[in-house]
């Protein structure tokens, strides 16, 4: 099967960008002498997850326990839960998956260790978690440095639980506004996590894991001193905010969204077959790459808006482009991209090589 | 089973107020003597679309081929597919459900006509298209009046269809500023069509349906004499768009996200465990309703921002919040959030009655 017979919307991944991108950040981790533990949340597909860890990846992340579960179920090993578990049902499926895979979790809270500790109690074995610190996103955790040491010390007393580490998400370094700021929202994210790890050993405590950075943070985090590990997810994809923060290229993205043009109302409008509901809303407008999306090999056409199954652009300067012709569409913000299908199609120089189950798609819970 | 037994992130469907949204815009149309064919976009389920179907709706509407294939596999006919059918594997499924259901389609192109005449031939029946007029939402359509009369005079000449009427989505309407501007916005909708059609008809080209009305224009866009049918999704559910632009209140909407609060890193801030991926990016900001939600019966707790699984608010004035606590958010925009989920739970008085079904989620072909 070739790229021209698959029907519209169609979520493509090319395979031979997905095989580099993967083999890539696995050399950034291998040379740093940190692990790789790559966010699923990207891809939400155990077979890539295996892609992944086939290739030095040394576990996996998932953001959900929904999505642990897929993934256990495929046979994979050795995942954090990089969220809270609360509330009974939470509780006892943690329990189910921590007799089937090594499993850790991170929290930000001494009741969220407390539920989680009565867990390792009725397994009469602790479960490990990684503290969560602010470092400067203002999510979760508490801030850096002393306040959130005190907090490692207090879930450490908690029974059932082991403070393994302590665990960071810089997301706020998606809002910098160049390179320079990038790097230094990357090197603090490392270093506020590691002054919070010393004030922890002062007090006693024993941190072995400090694990940090994002896809737009992981290739500088990755190198300070004392990190232990790197948790990327959008890397294995990148998307157009990638390709806006410096950090990846339309060469580099490995997922388009394929659609037919279907409408050409006026002389400079064009409309294709895919709107928020095949991109998702995430993601705002910005240069050096304008618009709800990228047209792959086509900066003629810009797409200036969507609505729920229309995306609509317009043609510039002298651009042609007829009804029935297909574009492939790089998404601003892949994650959400993906998590609205059900299956995306590996290709390999436009033939269609397999299909890939997004098996964890929609496992909010 | 109670609301307090479902796991969180959930889709909760109030059965009371959905019931009373599908009578109220039924006697809506009724009363202004035109059909109603709701746009199932919304909802994406069968079991909803019969329950419109038996409170009054005259047919429904669907964006994509792909949900027209749910509603009749679930028994449901007459179906306005509202989107322009393009490429032959669209006209080949197109072929199919026009063997088993009564499809009446919208274009705004002789290209999209000709190849849907073509599987009209080959039934040896005309398949009936509306033309879609752009009314000022500059996405489908040329401009009502001449423009869009010439365009259907045109339509009507390609063998294999036959225009039925014409069609409009203004849904522009949505950035109507306050409910004056909503009204005229509304009025224009049915009256700038209802000209179209008078120019068609001066062509010798007879025009039988004049079909309006999204959720916010519909009750206006119905009083105005001509138009034949309504076309609203939203009403079924309400959100809390629809509450920024006057037409619903907390109490006319049914879906919430059931979540539970996951963390409260510092004295104002709290997570809950729903984030885009529980409810989509879709709407802005806007008083009197702020933020990226409405927490229901909560005026004192405002979510500032979602990423992908986390819901980020604070607490306003002396508000209590512990983790564990569950609240349920009323959703920006509808129907994003319920094509995220592949089950809602229908409730009433707390308790959940059944299980519905959102088949026809992800559907975008």
């Amino acid at each position: 099967m070739d790229l021209d017979d698959l029907d519209t919307p169609s979520l493509v991944i090319d395979l031979n960008t997905l095989e580099r991108n993967i083999g890539e950040m696995a050399a950034v981790a291998r040379g740093a002498g940190v692990g790789l533990r790559p966010h699923t949340k990207t891809h939400k597909s155990p077979e890539i997850a295996r892609m992944q860890l086939d290739a030095g990846a040394t576990g996996i992340t998932v953001a959900k326990l929904g999505e642990a579960d897929v993934m256990a179920d495929a046979g994979l090993d050795d995942l954090l839960i990089a969220f809270p578990l609360v509330g009974e049902r939470k509780l006892e499926r943690l329990r189910e998956l921590l007799e089937r895979a090594r499993v850790r979790v991170s929290l930000d809270a001494v009741e969220v260790a407390e539920g989680v500790g009565r867990v390792g109690k009725e397994l009469g074995r602790d479960v490990p978690v990684l503290v969560e610190v602010d470092t400067g996103l203002h999510r979760m955790g508490r801030e850096a440095g002393d306040p959130s040491a005190r907090l490692a010390v207090d879930i450490a007393g908690v029974p059932g639980v082991e403070v393994v580490g302590l665990l960071t998400h810089a997301g706020h370094a998606y809002r910098a506004g160049d390179p320079e700021e990038l790097r230094t929202i990357a090197t603090r994210e490392a270093v506020d996590v590691l002054d919070t790890a010393e004030r922890c050993e002062r007090e006693g405590l024993s941190i072995r894991e400090i694990s940090v950075g994002s896809t737009p943070t992981a290739r500088v985090a990755a190198t300070v001193h004392g990190v232990t590990e790197i948790r990327p997810g959008t890397y294995v994809f990148n998307d157009v905010q990638q390709m806006r923060l410096g950090i990846a290229t339309e060469e580099s993205c490995a997922v388009r969204v394929l659609a037919t043009v279907v409408a050409r109302p006026t002389a400079e409008r064009f409309l294709i077959d895919g709107g928020t509901k095949s991109f998702s809303s995430d993601g705002g407008d910005g240069p050096p790459f304008p618009g709800r999306g990228v047209v792959a090999g086509r900066p003629d056409l810009v797409l200036d808006f969507m609505s729920e199954e229309h995306g609509v652009g317009h043609l510039v300067g002298d651009a042609e482009l007829r009804i029935g012709e297909r574009l492939e569409v790089l998404p601003l913000h892949v994650c959400s991209t993906v998590n609205l299908f059900d299956v995306a199609f590996g290709i390999r120089s436009r033939v269609v090589e397999r299909e890939i189950a997004i098996a964890a798609r929609g496992k909010v819970q």
